[in-house]
């Protein structure tokens, strides 16, 4: 499928400020960049540096005082790849590449290291495979209420594992410590997401199943196969579409996702859905 | 039923230390005292104080430096009432004795506050009444492992509701903060325990229900008509066995409890216990 | 000191809610009400109950679904006791009496048991007295930022410990926290602020010295003299304005206190302020 | 300078177990492997795999069950670059290498998103540069007890900032958590450390200054021209020396460091020691 994305974000910028932005679609071998153009206001200059594991492109940009605008627009074409969820079995952790085990560490807002008897008491009797992690993820949805302003930026899955409240981070931060403490490598995802609304940016996790990298989304409020990713990490401090380092005051943002193939009207089927 | 009750606690004392003890049975309307023997190495001089609201006796005692060692023997009548748990209910807040109201706070080790949305949702859809206070234990017990060493003095509700291990003092917080949560009001017990294996001191807890503070012990391992109280506060904070400011180490310990009564040995029946 | 303290809560209520209200002044014997009007808006049922330890006032309501105000005007005098702090004693632990005892325990928002250590280190070579809390008070004043909107209901002296911001509640949590740590009794009190901009409900705490009750307000903002206390409790979750057990909506709220006494107009002294 | 260095790990494994072990000397541009020899009893398959930023290397070993131990030496090369510390100065945010951000996010144990209030008070107003991160470890080794069992694998930084206690690695989780929170890019280090008594793995950090990663030891134990480094990464999370997937019961270990250059006995100075 390919789809039209776009993005706007301003600032009121107080001091020269530094901008970590990642709003870019990402380049992937399953996420073909058709056209795109970024603009600022004003036109700053733009450092550009890409994340090797999970594709994001990051730019930097000092800023000035003054209103300071990023506007990006994209078309994109998907080609998720689609499988039978029961064929898609775990990796063991002996026969994981080792370039995946890091995914399988404790970070900021995923503390696997103290949900592993939680997890493992819930999910650990499921036969292995991309149905536990969808297990997971019904799990997730059953029991956290998706509300927004019940969470803040150091809500943790911790937190969310008490408070039972959050919003499409702290749904995958949860799926993401559950999956790691049952070894499953797993990392975070943010993107552009189709059929989302209100239009928003959105958070999902990725699993590492049969070899590939599968996307799980625990609000179930979005198509995976419209999912237009902008960049991956750890967790949600690896992925922020803009970390700010100065004195800029956030003015207002708009997000847009548009289905432009022929086929883009075909419903969503329940398959899996991996990025390769 | 009458139960003969006995604890020793064993201490070097290394400076002049004040040791404020809770080790005696409580003087309670439901609990006599038919005999007790208080013995300090050295006898030092007590002080006593009880606790109006639990009826808790605590001794204030300045040891100076040395062995210590209290010891206690007690003979206690129980008589608690057992009734059909179906018909007792919960009371509206609007009709609590307003003495009771505190019970209804979270604590240091039971964060009701932050458990509420939990509580809601997983026991806010049964029917009131001790049976619902029933099922939050039955969902402690199948939901949090009984593991010594899995927790410490720190360990509050909230961490056990992530890490899902503890023991019998944790078992209690949890199910205080459901209760809190949920507008029942309750709070910790300690004691002599029947049957418990090892003995050891016991923690369960009391909500009040239809007028009566009824015992339940989320942990099934001790019989709630042979709980022979020694205290009852908000949380362990209030309830400790040995309070020390001062510098002493602990040494060693014993707890002991025995049925004298002639109908010992019947089977412990499964109607609710309230201690009034 | 005399003083006009006057306050309104207004709510707009959606189904019938038991309100546990806490805004008249206590009767305390150092604290004496010439003069009150409490106007609930519509006239419902008031049932009372004052708590021992701190002389708190609660009252509770029953309100139906509609708009409900509550209103209160007093007028109290204050005489508290003023001392020169460099006499003011701490009292050992082993000579306190035994009611206050419980305020050396940890509670839901003062984590007196974690801050041990800290507490032993900062102010543990300080001479013991009214200075050495008074010395808390200035470590908490200048390391952590007054600042509206920097903590919520939830935030614990644990939490302001490593945050380093809050408002009057944390900075008296904070102060509890750490007197407990050194075995100091305190408690958290609330009032009408005399000379607190902009009007509110204050917080502050007491710490027990030398026999008496003296208050600390480690915000520095409002003259000791002129606290017209409301209630004591452990911390916060003893001391609310209002508990509401149902589903009604704050819409706004206004607190006033004035001077009506001839001496109003006197420079607040730096001395000691006990409560008795 | 040139060290001998060995470590010797002894495990009962219960059922098949995967072992990620990280007990090699680091191969580093400054740290030079002059002979090695590893030796696992059984002698299972090893495989194994560099981490490209920080050079640590480690196996992959599936062992069965049985007894398992991994005995390591080496004898290594360091030249690290010595330095005046006042001429080495930070560097801003929008000049670093791009690759060097991501040690600006916070971490598991090092959460310096909630650190940032108390690092901007305590350490703001210091002159940029390696004194003040000296400074910072100043701080931490005055305001933080270095005492075995204080802490636990769970332990963060956060945790730490309030219990004031713990051991090499809380050290360098907390001195982490403050550089980040001044845009100071820090990652954590694992090694052999000379001097180091008695003799264990050690944990230190690093800062990147002036263009340079610089180690940095808190606890002040070690000496850092003798640190010959394991690994690196974001925190513990990424540096443990096993990570055990499976049922192995850790049996004992023994870890030694000598100097073998004959300019091993000079006295320690007091320069900046850079790694490159």
């Amino acid at each position: 499928m390919r789809f039209a994305v776009q993005s706007r974000l301003e600032y009121e910028v107080k001091s020269p400020t530094v901008f970590i932005l990642n709003v870019e679609a990402a380049a992937l071998r399953r996420q073909r960049i058709i056209a795109q153009r970024l603009q600022l206001t004003p036109g700053y200059a733009i450092e550009r540096f890409a994340e090797d594991e999970g594709g994001s492109r990051f730019l930097r940009v000092i800023a000035n005082p003054g209103s300071f605008s990023v506007a990006y627009a994209g078309e994109v074409e998907v080609n998720m790849i689609e499988k039978e969820p029961a064929g898609i079995s775990e990796v063991p952790v002996g026969e994981l590449p080792l370039d995946i085990l890091p995914y399988l560490n404790p970070s900021r807002f995923c503390q696997s290291d103290l949900l592993g008897r939680f997890a493992r008491r819930e999910f650990g009797e499921l036969e292995p495979g991309h149905n536990r992690v969808n297990a997971i993820c019904s799990w997730i949805h059953d029991h956290v209420d998706y509300e927004r302003g019940s969470s803040d930026a150091q809500t943790s899955a911790y937190d969310t594992m008490v408070l039972r409240a959050g919003v499409c981070r702290d749904f995958a931060h949860l799926g993401i410590a559950f999956c790691r403490a049952l070894n499953i490598p797993a990392r975070f995802a943010s993107g552009y997401a189709w059929q989302l609304d209100p239009p928003d940016f959105h958070a999902v996790f990725e699993a590492y199943l049969g070899g590939e990298w599968y996307l799980f989304d625990a609000t179930r409020q979005a198509a995976l196969q419209g999912l237009v990713r902008i960049g991956v990490g750890r967790d949600a401090a690896d992925a922020a579409f803009a970390t700010i380092y100065g004195d800029a005051e956030f003015k207002g943002m708009s997000v847009g996702i548009e289905a432009v193939s022929p086929d883009a009207e075909e419903e969503p089927t329940v398959r899996a859905v991996a990025v390769g």
